[in-house]
């Protein structure tokens, strides 16, 4: 993409009304767009990796067996006073609206209810199970704060999977197989290294829950990680009981603050139960549905790369999910050589697929800099009267800030060796 | 994709509580499901076919230079009431909702207010236009009755796209682009033939709007087609004066049902002025932005479809838009053979990135067949001891119904001759 056709400009300052440096930095970056507190707009760059983001969990779902579906964010009251989560003491983040006739609906912050409900059309025998359906959908929690930028925003888009089995068993081994997933996930959108399976509050059926939790000073938890084992307790289960039964003393922890990037959950029959969700079994008799549930949010995670990965200068996006591969960048110079050369080396990056972001605008080599720092893309590729008297092209690395002088082919190499 | 994977079943009966052809199929098929009225889940047959509509209509608004973006479904209402689209008397249909603290919030149901004060952040100069920045994205609507199944959701995906031009002349230039890739749109998704551009009434800017009409008898507007010239007029501009302005006489004009399957607007500077939305000129002189808007709903045109394409015995895909392009059904029979070798050309064709379902189920012939015809899938492949022995595959088009035995080779052929 040109960059003189896009239509976002950067900015300079800081905005005022924001604290956190993800929202800081991602609209100075004009990569989203703040439309009230806690409501972000996604503009094209942004848009960009968060799409990246969604594949990279799509992927990994579909490799689990799971079958996408999109639910809406309408939600029947009926079925959340099956299950008591329709009060507004049951749940202190409903939005809530209602129809022309009066009729209160609610705006999903989850979906366990609607699903739930949905495969008792689908659901009847052992054969059915197990059956492991997800979504990338528009959540709607009505947070009393949104201080944190895209981290915990009141509309954010969400995966949700959620797994049917027949039995503990077979949930417990689903569960296990999520977990690599999620460990993938977090691995390939540059996480990986500091991020740390989290033993939770297990809730009703199961004792411990799951979270996955990036260490960062950002973050509303607090978690205690033992670095040579590679997990973590979160603090509202940190008890003397905790740690015998995961077998580990005191002094092999540390406490940390850390963002909350995922998280895993068995339900067993907590839903199913009430809203009747059944299958007939081997021999004959009807049992309900054992379920799991187990979330994402992918803004959650842009925001938390924002948070840990960028500098002083701006973002830094790891490769997996930058908004564009390459930042080519043309120096206007003495003739017109440069932007020639240029507009040929865009022309054949882009027909090798290459992502290529090109500034291809009148202005000034530091602005051009400036800018290309607080984009973040990975890789700067240079084209000057000085690269061109050298007969090369002038890389940097946004990430190490390391620069060399490679020719076309060291370029296409480096393109293609994803 | 394996038939024994997918979790939805189709059902022998149409549901009780849907008067439209289109909800009663895509539901009776396990496309969609119905939440409330109005609400439909996108099943994982159904968000297939959704998104190879939103992707076509995707190709041709990055062909127009339309970059994209995603905006809230949350609106703020200090932005309507500078529009005075705010109150319920100006907009019948919103859904409100609030914030903890009171205030009151919009849920979308189009987005020139939103985008236009976010314009204000990135235009100041003749020299940023122009600009085309379009969505895919939820849109909200308090509908009163809500009986037209996808055709006219209360929560439904639409593609809007906003132009921002210097003067009227661009404007205008860029209108006809338009029409011409929503022409190329409607054609593609197998709507073409029974489209027609129709003169609707303009508002406060412009004379006529133009609207996109799918000729129905399920549809909810009344227009006047002109077959020779390939045109219409909506009956709300039906008069004297639009007769003589567009020199057609009434007698060149049959009265029908059509659904309106996308829009296109010049807005002016309705939203610029009152927001505030301007540029300063090539003569430094401060003037506001003029704007249009051009709407499609991908979910009414997956519904048009169900509505004008299908027959007696189910839905009838169009290649373009089909969930898969074929239909492989394994008829079990006596020895293991038919299953290998289904098994093998499953294989085989997913290789090659052909987009198979593939019935694998124990089921009888009679069963399959009917779900087949009733999915709509546009080609069947039959793989029994019968085609075994001629050592060939019954291939049958859903459209037609025509049925003829292929080799493997004709198969390959036909799957990529797309």
């Amino acid at each position: 993409m040109r960059q003189s056709q896009l239509f976002t400009k950067t900015r300079r300052e800081d905005p005022k009304d924001e604290v956190a440096a993800n929202a800081k930095l991602l609209i100075r970056a004009g990569f989203i767009n703040k439309e009230l507190a806690g409501v972000y707009s996604y503009l094209p760059l942004g848009l960009r990796v968060l799409n990246k983001i969604k594949n990279i969990i799509r992927e990994e779902m579909n490799a689990l067996g799971g079958v996408e579906l999109e639910m809406t964010a309408l939600q029947n009251p009926e079925l959340y006073e099956k299950t008591g989560r329709w009060s507004d003491e049951a749940v202190d983040n409903w939005f809530k609206t209602s129809l022309k006739t009066g009729t209160e609906l609610g705006l999903g912050f989850t979906h366990e209810e609607m699903i739930t409900e949905l495969m008792k059309n689908h659901i009847s025998s052992y054969k059915d199970l197990p059956i492991y359906a997800y979504q990338i959908q528009t959540k709607f929690r009505n947070e009393q704060r949104a201080k944190s930028g895209v981290m915990r925003g009141r509309e954010f888009p969400m995966k949700d999977l959620y797994s049917f089995n027949d039995s503990e068993g077979s949930l417990n081994d689903f569960y296990d197989q999520v977990k690599g997933a999620y460990e993938r996930i977090f691995e390939q959108v540059g996480l990986g290294d500091r991020t740390y399976i989290t033993f939770a509050s297990g809730g009703s059926f199961s004792k411990y829950s799951h979270e996955f939790q990036t260490l960062s000073e950002a973050g509303e938890d607090t978690i205690f990680v033992c670095e040579e084992k590679k997990f973590a307790i979160n603090k509202e289960v940190m008890d003397e009981e905790t740690l015998s039964e995961l077998g580990i003393k005191p002094e092999e922890l540390k406490e940390k603050k850390s963002i909350e990037v995922g998280n895993i959950f068995k339900l067993g029959t907590k839903f199913s139960e009430p809203l009747g969700l059944t299958f007939t079994d081997e021999n004959g008799e009807k049992r309900p549905v054992v379920m799991g549930s187990y979330g994402i949010g992918p803004a959650r995670v842009m925001g938390t790369v924002a948070e840990v990965l960028s500098d002083e200068k701006g973002l830094v996006w790891p490769r997996s999910i930058a908004p564009f591969l390459l930042h080519l960048i043309w120096i206007p110079g003495e003739g017109e050589m440069g932007a020639e050369v240029a507009d040929r080396l865009y022309d054949e990056l882009t027909s090798c697929g290459v992502e290529v972001f090109y500034d291809d605008r009148m202005a000034s080599a530091g602005e051009k800099f400036a800018t290309a720092d607080l984009l973040g893309i990975p890789y700067r590729v240079v084209v000057s009267d000085k690269t061109l008297k050298e007969e090369k092209f002038e890389l940097k690395e946004r990430s190490t800030g390391k620069v060399r002088l490679i020719d076309i082919n060291e370029m296409k190499a480096l393109c293609g060796g994803e």
